[in-house]
């Protein structure tokens, strides 16, 4: 915990599941002499202001960023290149903008340009949520322990980069600086690829017919369930993941097709070696998990 | 409850994570006069005496059904035909043979000419288990409030079907009487194809480098670990599934893999809206899942 504020007043720009834990961590801390909660939702205000967990609230991004001494943008990243260009004017030289988003060289790509000369860019992905969605769903302790990516350009102020670090810790997250790009890639295997292929099946699902989706529903408990809860994630969000990891999670999603067909194939021409060794390996994997405490 | 035991001699053969807790079930609600814990394998059968949740031991199949009314086959279903074979000539008459096979056409197909005149065949799937095996994992809760599904050939004797099902519910379940194949279609769905994907996509991930494998395993928090823990199941329990559910499987996958042909399609030609719109269907089904209390 930070025995005095880490910033001075910071903007939270979209105010969902993650912008709104932020809020409360920051809260808990003590980290912000002043949190500003912006959202283009009138109803989104509306519950942060009977939530009670930000000082202020807009839905004017100038108005939220000026004289802030950090920014955060908590929103799907489709909307990057928008709030890039509506902050840019009001920004403070010697402020720090960061986001959230859960693709990074989209990040670099879009807000990147609006950044002004003075000003510090540290884009972040804090690898945490739930499959709740909105203001409502957030929790101060949803950082506790959990990874927070840094992605500094290169160049970039070295105090900023600890600044912002600082503010996650005290939040309760790890720090790592990556590559982008780097990002990009393990979070299209680790994130991207599973949310693809439960929305998929979830999806394959819905489309048997009624008397079918009845018992898939009754019997969800042996395996289903944990594909739906994962499916039960925000469509804006990962609508704008995906277009925007596209070339990493098209990459990957086509090794695991290949991996998919030769599984297929051993089950139908009934090879149980190839397939019992091919299930194997993946305890491997799992048991690195629990060494790592991740499991 | 029972107020007295519903079997006189159950014998239970194979003894892992289902074979332990259904004894362990059976004990706390005694509903058995004498439980006898048959496997193969000798240090399993130690576990079972140090654990002390049967009453006899034995790695003979016609030493433990011998004066059973109740025989249970609790071993990967790519085992039952030499079950049955050895189990024939010791089965008593009026006795009960079921099991907790998880695909149900290929029991019908390998118990089913085992089992002599005057003896009742019932199969059963507990919808229930965890990714751990063997007979530490196992617990007496396993089944509470989970369905068992019976899929009884036609004419079975009507009293040995309620006699198995008062059993079941005695140890926490919920019955469902289905027909085999319409159990392994459904099954397929809910079941086989996320455990066929799960292991996969964690497979796919385990060719990835040295590098980009450390850092899957440091953040898979963000998906990827709900696969890995399904994945972490019994690799021969799998391998039988899979190649006894061979039919309905590849039909559900192949369907899968269509949908998931059009959504990458989708990502790749960036149709923002298609994307979105598939995405949102999947709340639907999650949505039924929370109002069928299966979530």
């Amino acid at each position: 915990m930070a025995d005095k504020p880490v910033f001075d007043r910071i903007a939270l720009i979209g105010i969902g599941l993650i912008g709104s834990s932020l809020a409360r961590a920051i809260r808990r801390g003590g980290l912000a002499g002043h949190v500003v909660a912006c959202d283009s939702s009138e109803e989104v205000l509306a519950s942060v202001e009977r939530l009670g967990f930000a000082d202020s609230t807009t839905s004017s991004v100038p108005e939220a960023v000026r004289g802030a001494d950090l920014v955060v943008v908590c929103t799907p990243v489709g909307t990057f290149a928008d709030i890039g260009a509506a902050m840019r004017p009001a920004l403070s030289p010697g402020a720090i903008v960061s986001d959230t988003g859960s693709v990074k060289q989209c990040v670099v790509r879009d807000l990147g340009p609006c950044i002004p000369e003075g000003v510090h860019f540290v884009p972040g992905h804090p690898i945490a949520g739930t499959e709740h969605s909105g203001p409502e769903a957030g929790f101060a302790e949803l950082f506790d322990g959990r990874w927070c990516i840094l992605t500094p350009p290169p160049g970039t102020d070295r105090a900023a980069v600890d600044r912002l670090s600082e503010l996650w810790r005290a939040c309760g997250a790890m720090i790592e600086v990556m590559d982008p790009g780097h990002h990009d890639q393990v979070l299209a295997v680790t994130s991207h690829l599973p949310h693809l292929i439960a929305f998929t099946i979830v999806g394959t699902a819905s489309d048997l017919g009624e008397h079918l989706q009845q018992e898939v529903v009754q019997f969800a408990a042996s395996g289903f369930r944990d594909f739906t809860r994962i499916a039960a994630s925000d469509p804006i969000m990962w609508r704008d993941i995906f277009l925007n990891n596209r070339d990493a999670l098209l990459e990957v999603s086509q090794r695991m097709q290949e991996d998919l067909a030769r599984l297929q194939r051993a089950i139908r021409w009934g090879e149980g070696e190839e397939i019992e060794q091919r299930i194997r390996r993946t305890r491997e994997i799992r048991r690195r998990l629990i060494d790592a405490k991740q499991a």
